[in-house]
């Protein structure tokens, strides 16, 4: 049953991700005691990309309350209740698409066709890779938000690592700069900027906007992403649409399946090439993203699976893809498991250089908020590093 | 003795700090027995300034090694050994000029129509506000080092609050961005580039450069600069010039004089207000920077005492000056005895809110390097607090 939305207007060879774009990539039902696998839909576009794709996502994490009382009450299912066809007329705002879908009795996944969008009754988690239009999807979501569910905006976050191709993104995605002023003209200057890492070197910029108030229900969130640059072409090449091999057999093979065993998995194979899964445990989300090719290598992963150390997992994820470089993010509001993240990687547990570490803390009145992210550039050193 | 120089050929009243100049203001040569006080020469310009002037500072940080062998050595004095004319030659290129000059066994110490100039035989500290060219020197300072002294940049930190009037600057110090090109320009790229605290709030700009090699001698530098707005009308009203009292006077009054004491102290105040001094503590220096105006009000503070903890000397600032709100920033080198910034400030010790922490810590290879800010914007909650 193809999904793809029949309002599709835009170019995608404008739009510069028809590599995300696949066709006939049905994958096997193939499971492991460990991980519950999703059958796939087809796609229907075919095109060929030619030149780097864009990997690096960007990302809108909105939690939502009732607007008339500033607690979490409301109808039990809230932004659930919106439907398919509802998400996808927000995304179109975004020029991406929803690919397949899952739902657990916590939360939706939805694969798209570029990355992923996770549903909860009080929160959504967007992330759209390529030259996407995220932030022209936010007034769209928020009035459907207020409409169906009578909520409102109560946390935002909007990050995004630096791009490598700025210069061909839509606006207001050409520079942190507009995407701040957007935000701000959507918002009336609710919200805080940080750009966190070096300007000229792999960073990661954050727009905040906390509107919590005494009476909102404490919640100790977090979550942790991964950016990895440079990936070892060997295992890259598992990412290439191969025939006979389901996307399923490559979550498996590659160790994916493995990160967090007993998972939901929603993955898909882009023809020719790129990989996206969305997994469930329980309550939380995980998801992947995986450009292979050489020249623009990028894998994202991203969780908010509240653990009291990422030290495993981490080391983990960077046996599974071998990176020549990257950058682990950290969002942890006060109390949350994960502690302080000031704390939350040790480079020599990790094997790796932490050549650049940054971490900001801000109080709005209620509960601190805290966001740090790890860089490792030293590529040259741990190219040959046993991980 | 003025010691104006005669080649100052820019137009103060253009470049936007002419409350910096004063005429006439000879200070009395008062001392305490905890300071010692230096006899003031006279100025030459006397202009008004029509708007708010820019009070917070570009800075300069230079350390310098031999390029021969990469370690401290060659002659004794090193850049001590460059002349005030020679000084004041580099200064025009930065438009401003030097109206004082104290010195004693280890640094030299220089009070400029804006801010101020501090030479050890191997590091330079320049600070200058207003609409001053800071980088303009740089090339000329480092070719004169090399000229004169056989030595290369061994690190460079250039750093600055996010500006009133960004606008009202001259090329490049309009936007960071221009001034992060030009020094990768001079430098070949070697640098990276921070901005720490919200984009859109008060935040501080850094540059670094870290030239260090295994051969180079250990050192663990740590400077500490508050920087302050909003001050309190009833302190700020001190640092307009009144007929019989001088600049010494207000310096004790005020209690600055207390804030390090045993201090060689040079102060200045500028006609029709504003005040600069810089001090001298055996080898450390500290210098204050004045804007009193109560539209534009601003206080610099900055030292690179090497003190274990800030939390005393903060505390005494704050109960000097009462700002609104500050900024506090820290630069510490792995080993310095103030530890890691992270746990640098307390708020609760403190009495105020510190509603934005960053702390970046990055590695070339040789130390870690560890940067943090620390910004109090409780203005309303704290006006009336009791310092």
């Amino acid at each position: 049953m193809p999904i793809m939305s029949s309002q599709k207007i835009f170019n995608e060879a404008e739009a510069g991700f028809a590599h995300c774009i696949a066709a006939n990539s049905g994958a096997n039902n193939t499971t492991t005691p460990l991980s519950v696998h999703v059958e796939h839909k087809e796609q229907e576009d075919q095109e060929t990309f030619p030149g780097g794709f864009e990997g690096p996502e960007k990302k809108l994490d909105i939690r939502f309350c009732s607007k008339y009382t500033g607690k979490n009450s409301g109808p039990k299912s809230g932004l659930r209740s919106i439907g398919k066809e509802q998400w996808q007329s927000v995304l179109d705002s975004a020029r991406c698409t929803i690919i397949s879908s899952t739902s657990n009795q916590y939360l939706d996944s939805y694969v798209l066709s570029e990355s992923s969008l996770f549903v909860y009754p009080r929160r959504v988690m967007i992330k759209t890779c390529g030259t996407t239009t995220l932030l022209h999807l936010i007034e769209k979501m928020t009035q459907l938000a207020k409409d169906t569910c009578g909520l409102e905006v109560e946390m935002l976050v909007f990050s995004r690592k630096n791009l490598n191709n700025p210069g061909k993104q839509i606006f207001p995605h050409c520079t942190f700069s507009d995407e701040v002023d957007y935000l701000n003209k959507i918002f009336n200057n609710a919200g805080h900027a940080y750009v966190m890492g070096p300007l000229n070197k792999d960073h990661w910029n954050c727009y905040i906007i906390d509107n919590r108030r005494s009476s909102t229900i404490r919640r100790t969130e977090q979550t942790f992403e991964v950016m990895m640059h440079d990936l070892d072409p060997q295992v890259m090449k598992q990412f290439f649409k191969r025939d006979g091999v389901s996307a399923w057999d490559t979550t498996v093979s590659s160790g994916i399946s493995n990160l967090l065993p007993g998972s939901i998995i929603d993955d898909y194979q882009f023809d020719p090439c790129g990989y996206s899964m969305n997994g469930m445990l329980d309550k939380w989300y995980w998801t992947i993203h995986i450009t292979p090719e050489d020249h623009c290598s990028y894998v994202s992963f991203d969780t908010n699976i509240a653990l009291p150390s990422y030290h495993i997992l981490l080391a983990n994820i960077l046996k599974v893809f071998r990176p020549g470089r990257f950058t682990a993010a950290l969002y942890a509001e006060d109390g949350a498991p994960c502690g302080d993240p000031y704390f939350a990687f040790d480079s020599q547990l990790l094997e790796h250089a932490i050549t650049n570490k940054t971490v900001h803390s801000f109080d709005g009145g209620i509960d601190p908020v805290r966001l740090s992210i790890n860089n490792n550039f030293a590529v040259e050193r741990y190219k040959d590093k046993k991980y």
